[in-house]
């Protein structure tokens, strides 16, 4: 048995629960919060809700369910403990120095961190780097949606007059994303003003933008998401080969269930900090290797 | 540079030379033939073409586009000389045995082989891993075609009043496929006969299969394929998580460049027999692993 703590409970943390408690292979060994309290939890009655890790006992991994920006001081702390850690880090500029940061200080305490292993970056990653194999030369484009996107929603509940926002990312083809904006108005706000400070922002100065006022931010909450990867490109001095990949899913559901698969694989890497396509998909799965092999290959 | 024979020269080998050509960090050491004989391939030219690959100097990969019953005995053979082999094996059922027989025989004279890597079984084994780790619970179904099947158009070969034939494979979704077999008929044959000698043939009596004479079945070649790789399934404890991959490609030449990708990889691992859900993706390109990770994750 794996037994991992979960660090952080928002969103994420809290479907990483329910994906180790539906993973025969894992023992949860606890969730690490602040405040070190379940209050108003009640699916974590039974669970040891500690303030610090070395409460827990023995833990093989730290599954870090945080902010992306939390991940580096985070990951740090546990791997100079010798606690393999993984993470979805989504800020795709940045991935190669975290890489780097931690490559060193898990090496030299034995341990393993995946980073970067959420669906995207994460699980598209390894979609994308075997799509570009199998057709070298040629265009892949990365549609996202339709899916809330949450660094644009930030961006829009910061403009003043807007109480609350949602910003929906839907896919017109090619990479190209058209921006669905869903506002709540403080009272009194100028809707004008602030549908012109949107289109304004630099999240959204590029792209085709619609704002829509709404009474109730909240009752437009959904947590699908999707995903379209396509490539169209030369095998050898073949052209015309066609690949394309499809997801509608619930997104941190998917994100909790790719941390997961990276907790089990970290037990099976050698001391050092990885991405996604650096680990052997087989990895993600429990189980015997020559069963998987003759199920899956 | 890596230096790789190509060992066969049927459709696969050809398309292979092209890839290897079109990939900047391979050097072509030679074609091995069991005649050694360039004849009717002007593109062989300033080729060394041989019957023993010990005539091609200093070997890395040998890159084996032999049919699938010849790989184990050309694969053990330059195995034990040191030589990396690669192959597109493809009879499912017996994959984890030619593992089995490879690996101690790698490992013992510090070579690498990785086997099975075309697209089914290959490039489709590594989404369909990746696809079961995203959601755990469900089913997968392998939708093949419109394409031809080789396997079954050998067996309609070998029907009585047969000259020629080819089966296409038609995908009706859920795994199950229609058989569409187009024969050319010997002078004086039966064609009721024929229908059903196929209808009832193992290879075609649990499909839909619709058979039509044709006046030539060589007017019909056509060697593009593709695939409708579908899941639905369970993330955690969240249903109706969709996930799906398609292609629609020249079948030999995406064959070929996979082949390609696994001498490469082959170059990166530790000594022993892997199948392609065993080896890290980026392993499949050329080029620095930062460079790497900072386009693809």
């Amino acid at each position: 048995m794996i037994r991992a703590a979960i660090v952080g409970y928002g969103n994420i943390g809290r479907y990483t629960l329910e994906a180790l408690e539906a993973s025969e292979d894992f023992e949860i060994a606890g969730v690490v919060r602040r405040n070190a309290s379940a209050d108003g939890f009640p699916e974590l009655a039974g669970y040891k809700v500690v303030s610090d890790i070395t409460e827990l006992g023995k833990v093989d991994v730290a599954i870090l369910a945080t902010p992306s920006r939390k991940v580096k001081e985070n990951a740090l702390k546990y791997l100079q403990m010798g606690i393999n850690t993984v993470d979805s880090f989504d800020i795709h500029t940045e991935i190669v120095d975290l890489r780097a940061a931690l490559d060193p200080v898990a090496k030299q305490a034995g341990a393993v961190s995946i980073i970067s292993a959420g669906w995207d970056p994460g699980s598209d990653s390894v979609v994308r780097t075997l799509m570009e194999s199998l057709a070298p030369k040629g265009i892949s484009y990365t549609n996202f949606g339709p899916g809330r996107s949450m660094g644009h929603s930030v961006a829009v509940r910061a403009i003043e007059g807007v109480r609350d926002a949602l910003s929906m990312t839907i896919p017109v083809g090619t990479g190209i994303h058209r921006r669905m904006v869903y506002v709540e108005l403080e009272p009194g706000a100028d809707f004008a003003k602030v549908e012109a400070a949107i289109k304004a922002d630099p999240y959204f100065v590029h792209d085709e933008t619609h704002v829509t006022a709404v009474d109730s931010v909240d009752a437009l909450n959904d947590v699908g998401h999707g995903v379209n990867l396509v490539r169209k490109g030369v095998s050898g001095k073949t052209h015309n080969q066609l690949l394309e990949f499809n997801m509608k899913i619930n997104n941190p559901a998917l994100t909790a269930q790719v941390l997961v698969n990276v907790a089990r694989a970290s037990m099976k890497q050698a001391p050092g900090c990885y991405t996604m396509i650096e680990i052997p998909v087989i990895d993600l799965l429990p189980g015997d290797r020559q069963t998987l092999i003759k199920k899956l290959v």
